[in-house]
């Protein structure tokens, strides 16, 4: 038993299998963790104990929420017409951030895939049609990522709308604030000079 | 309140101030933790929870434990008198994953330094050497960081034992295993050639 107790082992290893950590990293973390236990680890332990009981998907919209209908959905202010497709939870967070869109959302959990097997039903796809129908929406925006996947998911989506009278638009392509030339892809690049505006 | 309840978000806090993570790598920690929350994070929470409250420093060589007296410290085939004097718990782990070592140990929590006003005191290096005294102990290997601080407390660690009789010994320095000369220091690769050994 090289690391103190069982226990300690124990939490090691959950904590190597989270994203972007391993064992290595995991040590480290719980380490710190033990050398300031009377505050930091207490208060880590209850948060994640009561967010684990509370936490709990949208029933509306799919974002994590500790209701049924999350703070957006019941926004009166949001119900602008306006529905934000995004790919998943942290897609959305990171648009909050932005704080560029006032609309609500729809998190489809995924994107379609041939690979994975992964159809619109098991999207809930045709859910979110019904959901932009009953809300009187007016504009769709799928902000998916801009890889193969996420791209023909809106182009599926796009499709389904078609003749429905409701706009769907995409998030513009181009180079990113601060970002060099020198090292973007040059499908950036060459979309960015492609959409080209007058300054 | 961009990500789903006041809870996630302190709960995202607290993980981004640990060791190597910040605000993106914790929100993906906690989003992982929240999808699987019926098992992972309930079961986290109560690891962090107990070892919270029963972690503690051994006694005696200051490695982290569950008792008074850590499972290396009271195992009687370990008292071979050779101790291993370590600067942090995690060296203590990571020489213990080795499983070269079959002595105890003796963890410094930190290294000499004039810049930090961090003198032998602090260091408990006075106990240490009492510790070596009392303990019969013949053989004092000193697995020190090969750094300016590492190297200095070494240095003032072996000339306290002066004449004491003890053996003091430092870890051999050289190319690791697997190492690729061209990715390693100058340092590292002077002392290897100096240190060169007939094949
Ligand atoms: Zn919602
Ligand atoms: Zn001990």
């Amino acid at each position: 038993m090289a690391e103190g107790s069982d226990d300690i082992q124990a939490l090691i290893a959950l904590m190597a299998r989270l994203p972007g950590l391993g064992p290595r990293s995991a040590r480290r973390i719980v380490l710190a963790l033990i050398r300031k236990r009377g505050g930091q680890m207490t208060q880590l332990a209850q948060l994640l104990g009561s967010v684990a009981t509370s936490s709990r998907e949208c029933l509306i919209c799919g974002n994590i929420t500790d209701r049924d209908e999350c703070a957006i959905c019941i926004d009166p202010a949001r119900a602008n017409g306006e529905i934000c497709v995004v790919e998943d939870v942290a897609d959305l967070w990171a648009l909050e951030r932005g704080r560029a869109f006032r609309g609500r959302y729809h998190v489809l959990g995924g994107t379609l895939s041939a690979l994975d097997e992964i159809g619109p039903d098991d999207l809930g796809i045709p859910a979110l049609i019904d959901r932009i129908r009953d809300q009187r929406i007016t504009e769709v925006i799928l902000a998916l990522n801009a890889t193969v996947d996420g791209q023909t998911t809106a182009h599926y989506i796009a499709e389904a709308l078609e003749g429905s009278g409701v706009a769907v638009t995409g998030l513009a392509q181009g180079v990113p604030i601060g970002g060099e030339l020198d090292y973007l892809d040059d499908g950036t690049i060459s979309a960015a000079l492609r959409a080209r505006r007058k300054l």
